[in-house]
């Protein structure tokens, strides 16, 4: 890499870390360049040369994040002891991440306001349903999940509860009852989804992605 | 009332109306002032003496949103034959309502953006909230859920639920989905929050909540 390719890098960063700052305080109707500009520290045509419009800069941050949830996840699914095991781990994670990570927080706020953009955002959406659905599937097979089990509905279901939960807990709690409230939604959900005298093993689960602290 | 107090609430509705449209379109923080004036056909004078900020309309459509929806949820509770059926009935109407009526639209639209607003949007969620958490524990009273249901709890994660789910079925299919998403969540949700042996009310429940069409 060439000295201006590490430094158009370093610029690209810098700008991503300070927009997800702003977006995540004033949302991206709130949020206008100028702010960007100043809380990445760059000039007027560093940003423009990155990026020609608010739009591109919103969706920087939205793929930032999803790098770094998906890097995330991998690492969960290679060291998860079975797939029911891993969709609750990947939740309680990414409750954890939007507590404390920037621009995760920041992606999840724009990724929700999605229809403040001209173009939808769907793809965060459509990765995770993937995601569930085929740990889902891999669960009812292992027979960690009723044999009856739609795995497409159920993952179609989880994504969308998730994405609310965060919402309310966000709007209540600033996120402080995250991830108790992630929690008490894999406990409602187990009893329902697994078979018949798992209870034993629903609880090693809860305890293994929600340890005591 | 006068003839100046009709006029003025003749002047509340038609802001209130042309509001919503604006709002649902644009989002708060695309909407402007003089979006709301050339969509409710009133003069700026006639706004600002109803409204004078962007936010008090904002609040008004909310306002307006929820006393729709209190007015159908009381009909609901009156002519439900049983609370269970009442949570699931409140769902499939509010779905409905979502996907008809352009206030309750706008309304919903404006709480799941209420980051953006100066003061926060928690008072929808608190009523819906209560209502449920009314509604479970006179479901646990009665037999229809479980005898060790926790009602705050439960509540606590059927609406979140309920927000994240219309919110992704409005990303991807402009909520043309929507009824059969509410639908499979409840599917999802009965197994696990009946007594054991209620298979049978359970899908004479989702029929009457959810008729065929």
């Amino acid at each position: 890499m060439t000295v201006m390719q590490e430094r158009a890098m370093l610029t690209r960063e810098k700008v991503i870390a300070g927009a997800a700052d702003v977006f995540y305080r004033l949302g991206f109707g709130g949020a206008t360049l100028a702010d960007i500009i100043a809380a990445a520290g760059v000039t007027k045509g560093a940003l423009y040369f990155h990026f020609p419009s608010k739009d591109d800069v919103a969706f920087a941050v939205i793929d930032a994040e999803h790098e770094i949830a998906t890097a995330a996840a991998t690492r969960i699914l290679e060291s998860s002891s079975g797939p029911l095991e891993s969709m609750l781990r990947l939740c309680a994670d990414l409750a954890e991440r939007l507590t404390t990570d920037p621009i995760v927080r920041a992606g999840i706020r724009l990724t929700t306001e999605t229809s403040t953009f001209d173009r939808s955002v769907t793809r965060p959406y459509e990765d995770w349903l993937a995601t569930f659905e085929t740990l889902a599937r891999a669960a009812t097979v292992a027979g960690e999940l009723r044999a009856d089990t739609d795995a497409e509905k159920l993952a179609h279901f989880i994504i969308p509860a998730f994405t609310g939960v965060q919402m309310v807990s966000d709007v209540f709690t600033e996120r402080a009852d995250l991830r108790q409230r992630v929690r008490e939604m894999w406990e409602i959900l187990l009893p329902g989804l697994v078979p018949p005298g798992s209870q034993g093993s629903s609880e090693r689960m809860l305890a293994a992605a929600f340890p005591a602290r």
